[in-house]
């Protein structure tokens, strides 16, 4: 199931329920780079970031309890949840830390869920979300580590393929590691290369690839919001190490880099780690060869636009 | 030339220095329409509108003199003209009114073209223009009213054409008419309904049409930067009177209220002449059957993406 044949199959499942993001292929020299680049707009996805697919996935692929269905997040996971349960008609609790921003608050409960703020971080509303799902019988949709939301994350990949089938290397943002589990499968069997990018203030499967485990990692940053898991998933993990080449690095001072950049030049707003991926390109922490085919997932557009110029 | 293979030229000659935008399809119900609903997001144009498309057709079409190009604009055209110039390497000098925003002429200046701050209103800016271009046979760029500018133009509707080949109606934002006049010859010989969108303080086509010739008009409001030409060109009411259904008055509350909704649910900033299509669409002024299939053009994104949230 956790092979192309289950991001196919999640493709046409959610299809009715999510957008076919474009892809924006840069006109030659743009932004200064010797290489193509072909960018997934994937931002432009609805509820601001790639993270409806998965929850569509996961709850389409299960009879949904009276309880309906439970999450643990502050941040585009729980907008996202809210919104999916919303046009699927069903319950949604969602379990926010208490550092989460009251402007994400509010668009949960804009999408009609109820907000349970608990813990003082992630993992401790993770566990408050478990205990009620346990008690109640609601279906959980993790964050990141569950098959159905990898399998759904990789239709990201699969439609990037359909777009742009030459590329050389695609960069994707990690965080959890959903989306880039979902995207390393999908180009399994692909000669593209697949290449992480995480803030050096939050590598997760930066220091899981290297201790060969996904390890706990203290993580902090502008993109730690959507990008600042404890640990990187089981799931995402295991398809990584086989899959994606390596992890590329970028600093603070890349991504508000990156940010302006994409501003300036496509008039498009991206959170921090939506332009994490290209901020690695822009940086030279992934030093793209001249002629190359670079794609880049441009991944979530949550933030105050008035902060990108 | 003022024909489909005119536009055909224009998009060969122009390929290797603009970018193909895409087109985003939204999910059924998006923003609780009726109809099908496909964007197209010429906001990511070079130069953060479609105004370079013409631009470098003009240019594209004749040996530039020594002098350069010269054009008149404070806004889109003018930022336009500077990016294509740099691009080609040639002098370009860009007179603007004294009304024209300091952060406009910087982005003109930022291209490497000498700015000419003289007139009070586009017309005097683009009198004094015309009179340096006969001093200096400097090759002329207008904003909207040349055939190469038009044809150019004209390649936003080639390409929504090849993108989605079934709409029923395309919404086109007018000011001087250039985008809709091209974007009206692309489609002539097509079953779709070309429809033409202006802000009820900036009517110049629809007036025009129902004086049957481009008369002018006392232009105001929030999209006035550039929807607000004083008459509609001669060249794009031509085609209009022909081609063009009808055009839709849009308010100011209409196009603030778009501008919101796009960032909202899509996380697009449009400056308010950009969203003007979008504005027709979501407040009525533009009924949707149900079923029909709608395209729209969003054609500008030069604004302060605060503004927007």
């Amino acid at each position: 199931m956790l092979d192309g044949d289950g991001i196919a199959q999640a493709a046409r499942r959610i299809a009715a329920h999510i957008r076919r993001t474009p892809v924006l292929e840069l006109e030659a020299g743009a932004f200064g780079l010797p290489c193509r680049v072909t960018l997934k707009l994937e931002q432009l996805q609805l509820a601001g970031s790639f993270k409806p697919r998965g929850a569509f996935n996961r709850m389409l692929s299960h009879k949904i309890p009276a309880a309906g269905v439970i999450a643990a997040s502050g941040g585009n996971h729980g907008v996202a949840v809210a919104l999916a349960a919303r046009r699927l008609g069903v319950p949604a609790t969602i379990f926010v830390p208490t550092i989460a921003s009251p402007a994400k608050l509010q668009r949960i409960r804009d999408g009609g869920a109820e907000v349970e703020v608990t813990g003082a971080n992630y993992a401790e509303a993770l566990a408050a979300s478990a205990a009620r799902a346990e008690a109640t019988g609601a279906l959980v949709v993790h964050a990141y580590d569950q098959p159905e939301v990898v399998l759904g994350q990789g239709t990201v990949g699969l439609e990037f393929q359909e777009q742009a089938p030459d590329l050389d290397c695609v960069l994707v943002a990690v965080g959890g590691g959903g989306l880039i589990g979902g995207v390393a499968l999908a180009y399994q069997d692909s000669a593209t290369r697949v290449v992480g990018v995480e803030p050096r203030l939050a590598p997760t499967l930066h220091e899981a690839l290297a201790a060969d485990r996904p390890v706990p990692v203290a993580t902090s940053g502008v993109a730690a919001d959507s990008l600042g898991a404890r640990e990187v998933g089981g799931i995402a993990f295991e398809i990584a190490r086989r899959r994606v080449e390596r992890v590329a690095l970028v600093e603070e001072e890349a991504i508000g880099a990156a940010q302006r950049a994409l501003w300036r030049e496509l008039r498009l707003p991206l959170e921090p780690g939506g332009a994490a991926a290209m901020a690695a390109l822009l940086s030279g922490a992934f030093a793209a060869e001249a002629r190359a085919h670079v794609g880049v997932v441009l991944c979530g557009a949550n933030t105050d636009p008035g902060s990108v110029a």
